[in-house]
């Protein structure tokens, strides 16, 4: 079944402990596309850039099986640029630049050929850029999952808490969890913005892996024990993509269908982490997929038989 | 099969953002041999208490099936006494007090019963003391499992690798793993410190679970996300009993069999924090564990067939 992906395509700078990075190409949209693109060739893209932004680029996308047809590349503007640095723990990153560039007056415009979309992936973006792709949809689609950040809930908490309304999954980290819910406990944060809109949450937890919660029930997914992180850049997005990529792929949203999408996502999240910015994502293979699927099944099974 | 505790037998005082305690029973090998308790009635305890501590207390033990013949009361001398708050985040303890008392001049006296011991579980203890009770067995247990902590890191290092050569299985937590090692990455930590003589590594993460490690085989053991953590105090020592005491309940000591022990003790565990003190250890039923097991079985497991 199609994906829809809206969201950033950027250019990035990082430096980690490990090295630093000239611009390359990232956004939140570009590592979801990518990491889906592993699942399905149905892979819709909606995001603007500049006309400073490389056609190889885009072509990359497009051998990937990406639909480039919603890029908008804008005449003389430039593409949104972001930068940053980790500290040595790698879990923690300072925010050197922001240039908004494009991003500041992003109209998503869906092509009809996207109008069938079945699963919307709403990259981290403004809310009321998110909220206004769902509207734009003629028929909803049968599962959106939505991404957001700390700054959305400092700065747009409004329009933020309306496109929550809108969707199906969220997907956040703990901090984000904590802060949107004003709760501490992480089994209580999950109640309380599950009474916002989604009936599933996801919490991504890094290194410590990810939480998924529906009604009463909770899954946990183990992130793999990792001799290197290279560069966090893009693993929860990442996460992302391969999530909503193995549900369009199967077609099935159970949660119990849900819990091996989590299971893939987090793989691919490792996969991403192996080097800078999306270098890891681009030549994966599906034996090097299969054999970390069966590294994350080694990690957590185990058998009890309760008499 | 049977198991040795050696460790603190001591009096706490807890504050927590919910409440604080008088003066409550606490200690490693308490926690420890409680837990263990709800496994085999072998438990045979290794610890010095003054005669201020209560008569109550130690039948309260003895009721669990734990055997004090190793428990010294030392007249006109005063029993370990430790205090400590934790901060809004239940993550961060400060110690308030530390009176050290009987335990300053620890000689570990191991009764004629207990030289058939066939599990060994060394509670957090001066590493000299922990070396001294391996010594004074004249057959070498079948298991051998420390615990112990950053301050013996810091003052006793060369005594403290002493007994790590001995040991066949380390339990500490992420930051002391990454303390002993000098790695932050716990992948790499974990094959520096079995280089250093533990066959099998636990690190303990608190609410994000535990890892094993043993060869290159890693197992990852979630923690319950609990609504609330009342007191974590012992909650490590509570794994650690859980764990033992399922391996002596088995006299299994596979890999396999070691993946099911640290579900039980993680079970053990996220009992221990949801009351004060030692107080939900003590009148624990059989089926309350066994419904907390089915709880983590629900947490982790998922099925994907790889073709």
């Amino acid at each position: 079944m199609s994906i829809l992906v809206v969201g950033s395509v950027a250019f990035d700078a990082i430096e980690t402990p490990f090295g630093k990075t000239d611009k390359i190409i990232g956004g939140a949209a570009t590592y979801i596309s990518l990491s889906a693109s592993y699942f399905t060739d149905k892979v819709n893209l909606v995001a603007v850039v500049g006309d400073d932004f490389p056609k190889e680029q885009i072509e990359m996308l497009q051998r990937h099986g990406i639909n480039t047809e919603g890029l908008q590349v804008k005449k003389n503007e430039k593409t949104f640029f972001w930068s940053g640095r980790y500290r040595n723990d790698m879990n923690t990153r300072d925010t050197l630049v922001t240039e908004l560039n494009v991003l500041a007056n992003f109209d998503p415009v869906l092509p009809e050929s996207y109008q069938d979309c079945e699963f919307l992936m709403l990259g981290n973006l403004t809310p009321s850029v998110q909220s206004t792709v769902i509207e734009r949809l003629r028929k909803r689609p049968k599962l959106i999952v939505m991404d957001t950040m700390n700054f959305w809930m400092d700065t747009a908490r409004k329009e933020l808490e309306k496109t929550l309304s809108m969707v199906d999954v969220l997907s956040i980290n703990d901090e984000e969890a904590r802060q949107l819910s004003n709760e501490y406990s992480l089994a209580k944060a999950a109640k309380k913005i599950m009474s916002m809109g989604p009936k599933y949450l996801i919490i991504k937890k890094g290194e410590h892996g990810a939480l998924l919660f529906h009604n009463n029930k909770v899954f946990f997914a183990p992130a793999l024990p990792l001799e290197e992180v290279f560069d966090p850049t893009g693993a929860g997005d990442t996460f992302a993509g391969g999530f909503i990529g193995y549900l369009a792929h199967t077609g099935n949203t159970s949660f119990d269908n849900m819990k091996r999408a989590i299971i893939y996502g987090s793989a691919m999240a490792s996969f991403c982490v192996e080097k800078f910015g999306t270098e890891r994502l681009i030549n994966l293979d599906q034996s090097e997929l299969k054999n970390r699927i069966q590294d994350f099944i080694e990690l957590v099974q185990f058998e009890i038989s309760l008499k």
